[in-house]
């Protein structure tokens, strides 16, 4: 269930320290060495799993159900005015170690972290393509 | 359970159109018409919440269990190289409609969303301090 060359394997086999927060048999939440913000923590399943379109279902749901209470303590810990939960899935999404992770990302303004917003607009009719061939997929 | 001034609880309750992907008595999904890639999606729980801290373990896993199942139909259907997961809380963290909402926003290299990643270093001690802390507001 963990892959050797896995760094956060490593971590969950307690080959690699880390700092913990919070651990199920399902997950660990632990703090990311290479903060974006301070008290950045990043929240992993128990077992490798490359991205989160290949997990389960019920994994997924152990997992990120702990997610409102993690949050939370995040932000009154730190004390910080909003926070960023963020899961990148492959290089092209900034994802750098392929096992699955939650980043939650405590935010303040003017700090260092920021992303744009883009946001397009559809020619008429491409919205309800694209729909539908989603919906295609779920089937 | 819906907020009358909120625009995504008029969408649930049919008050506005919208293009929808997923429908579940706990959530729905559905296109961004504001997309920062073609086949953005929403996932929105249905009940009105603001932010995530505020759901209920059984509430976000009851949603956040379909994350696998429509990332993976989004990638399918959109062809795209990744896939960010991304929630926002609070307008600090770009928060802009004030009930929870998870993008599903496809990456491609050279794509227009982008986002730095000023990774910062821990002094000596903080890590655990902050750690220490977090705990303490999980418990």
């Amino acid at each position: 269930m963990t892959d050797p060359a896995c760094i956060f394997c490593k971590i969950l086999e307690g080959d690699i320290p880390a700092v913990k927060v919070l651990e199920s048999p399902d997950c660990l939440a632990f703090m990311d060495i290479g903060p974006l913000a301070e008290g950045h923590v990043l929240l992993i399943p128990a077992s490798h799993v490359e991205t989160i379109d290949k997990m389960s279902a019920a994994g997924a749901a152990a997992m990120l159900g702990l997610l409102p209470r993690l949050v939370g303590a995040v932000q009154a810990a730190t004390g910080c005015a909003g926070v960023n939960v963020l899961q990148n899935n492959g290089p092209a999404a900034h994802q750098e170690v392929m096992h699955v992770h939650f980043h939650i990302i405590p935010r303040n303004p003017g700090d260092a972290f920021h992303f744009n917003w883009p946001a397009g607009k559809y020619p008429n009719g491409r919205i309800e393509e694209l729909a539908e061939a989603i919906r295609q997929e779920l089937d």
